[in-house]
């Protein structure tokens, strides 16, 4: 790894105060890469420096007492340090690029940025705003508008952009990447982003399509936080060929982050997040939207009334349009067939109430029982009664 | 009110670690009620007797301490304290009786207990293993298998079984009421239950509807807590004629419980229902159900990956069967009605898809994001991304 060689260095440790031997007393030898696109770099960025690093940031408390919000308590500290215990400080790679900045890409930022996964990061979006947005939260160390400026020199390129836009910024990175950088992203589709992205990666890069299964309703630079990822799979999708030390450093940068990792093919993967994703999300648009047309329910009947069910519906019909409006276009087939057999369940269970099946009723209402009770013990959802949410609500 | 007279005698005071002027040195007065129905009453319940109580139970936060569980912060106190504050120990009825004692009857049951609310309550339920464990939790006075027993001198009933049983329950008590006895339920379904009870009530008592829009996927005598009512609504929906006296005095009795109280007939109710919560509920169901019959994706990947969406669905569908069933056959054309408005849109959607219609889903996509906005400000939701759940995730 090209970070291995300040490994030691720059590592920063708990409790150590001071850090007085330095072999680079600049952190970015040789940067001459101001005013990079639209935006210029910050200079000495303090948190990549790692000497002000460990001043500003130890006791690492200091650091996850800032990002502690509403409902997280302080026992959270303890396992969010567990995580970190092994790679904390490890330089993975020299340069990461994040092309993308929204609530999963800024994730990535911060956990880099906690985690010191790298000596520097880049990070490039479309828009002014955001990036400028992205720059006040010291997300990165060097900005820009342009995906191609943004992928030189990277050694990681990780892509988090809405799946439609996979192509265009394929065709604008490809001619600038490094040779032997990894390239991958993050979207919810992957034989389309492959489709899209794979034609226009050189030969001598490696190019490993991933999906980080983790997410909030949330969107934008501000939503993102550390640990998103952790606990949480990573699924990869590598091609035919892909190389494997390439594949294992990738998924070393996941595991880092708190992810467990998987690999399948992006056939199956699709089908899979159909079912397990693609299909929540678009059945809860859809009855968010049924009761938003009823004429003989009020709106405001709706929301007060909310707390009764719906509202867990809400949750997920409040994600990011665009991102959802692209899973849809990208990943149609497997949506449609779990769409078709969705409605033929449906229409089976309401002949069952129209004729007052209670039996039947029964039988698929207890059987979904044990089906939330793996799901808590594989760890993949809280057990606390309504997510927990009792807690919070008591103080608003 | 029949407590009244020994308001100030029991009202107990935060603080006030001797009780010396008891008036009554005997908690219950002329109590002849040994073994009612199956079981025998707990001689001198420690949590009614309010000089031991007080002695027990102050300061107040033994009490709530206890009850935190996992993702609730200290901070919970202070709110529920605030609830507390206007109506503690203030007994508003000499005795209720409990007809079932699962999530809703046991957090009323606690409720009570916590605020001191009534002198005597008297709980039943027909299984006797579930009688026992009510007696273990402290949740009553007195304990009985006979409904019929239960009902006797009790100056509010509430019944919180499934609304199938309704019937049968009114069936039993009728009889047995004491004359100006508030009757009311806590049902999903408003005009079933009615039609089930009303004409079995006597004209003695006042029978008054209602509905409290609450709950979690648990259930059982053990999933209840106290404060789950407050925020939430209860609707009431009375019959033409009923005395607004016993109305307000209900109300007066949801409000010392935090809830929001609201008034609509019977029918509309179960529309509104239909669509906030009938609705979530069995999409959920099904939604579960498809993803548990896919041959093509493994149970065990619908379970591992279910962090990305499906996991909610899970949260709902993982709820009482017995109710859920009821609900369904006792709210049937509401329900079908709400069923083929989602099914129509759903077919529309799914259309949409097919044909690339990016505009109409983006449109669809933003529109319900308002709608989460609207339910987070009228304070029916937390807007911690992910209900909050990334915390509890942490601890796990």
């Amino acid at each position: 790894m090209d970070g291995k060689a300040g490994h030691d260095l720059y590592r920063p440790r708990p409790g150590n105060h001071t850090v007085g031997h330095q072999l680079h007393p600049h952190p970015f030898p040789g940067s001459g890469r101001q005013a990079r696109g639209g935006c210029g770099r910050v200079p000495e960025p303090p948190w990549l420096y790692p000497a002000r690093r460990a001043r500003l940031r130890f006791p690492q408390c200091l650091a996850y007492d800032r990002r502690l919000g509403r409902g997280q308590s302080r026992r959270h500290l303890g396992a969010y340090r567990v995580l970190g215990a092994g790679v904390m400080g490890e330089i993975m790679f020299e340069r990461i690029a994040l092309i993308g900045i929204g609530l999963i890409g800024s994730s990535i930022a911060r956990d880099i940025r906690e985690l010191g996964l790298a000596r520097h990061v880049t990070i490039s979006t479309r828009s002014e705003e955001t990036l400028k947005r992205a720059e006040e939260l010291e997300l990165g160390t060097d900005y820009t508008v342009s995906a191609a400026e943004a992928v030189k020199d990277a050694d990681l390129v990780i892509v988090s952009v809405p799946v439609g836009a996979s192509e265009s910024v394929a065709q604008q990175i490809a001619p600038h990447l490094k040779p032997g950088a990894i390239i991958t992203d993050v979207g919810s589709t992957k034989a389309s982003v492959i489709a899209q992205m794979a034609p226009h990666m050189p030969d001598n890069v490696h190019f490993i399509p991933g999906h980080p299964l983790a997410g909030t309703e949330k969107s934008g630079p501000d939503a993102g936080f550390a640990g998103l990822f952790r606990e949480r799979w990573c699924i990869f999708t590598p091609l035919p060929g892909t190389d494997a030390e390439a594949l294992e450093k990738l998924k070393d940068f996941w595991r880092a982050l708190g992810s467990r990792v998987d690999e399948m093919d992006a056939e199956h993967h699709d089908k899979v997040l159909a079912i397990v994703s693609h299909l929540p999300h678009i059945i809860a648009y859809n009855i968010v939207g049924t009761a938003d047309d009823l004429e003989t329910v009020t709106e405001s009947e709706v929301i007060k009334y909310s707390a009764s069910g719906f509202r867990d519906f809400t949750r997920l019909a409040a994600s990011d349009p665009t991102m959802w409006r692209d899973v849809c276009l990208h990943n149609k087939d497997a949506i449609l067939e779990m769409l078709a057999r969705f409605s033929e369940d449906l229409a089976s269970l309401q002949r069952a109430i129209r004729w007052g099946e209670g039996d039947k009723l029964f039988e698929l209402f207890s059987r979904t029982r044990a089906i939330r009770r793996s799901i808590v013990q594989a760890g993949q959802d809280v057990d606390a009664p309504d997510f927990g949410r009792h807690a919070l609500d008591q103080k608003k």
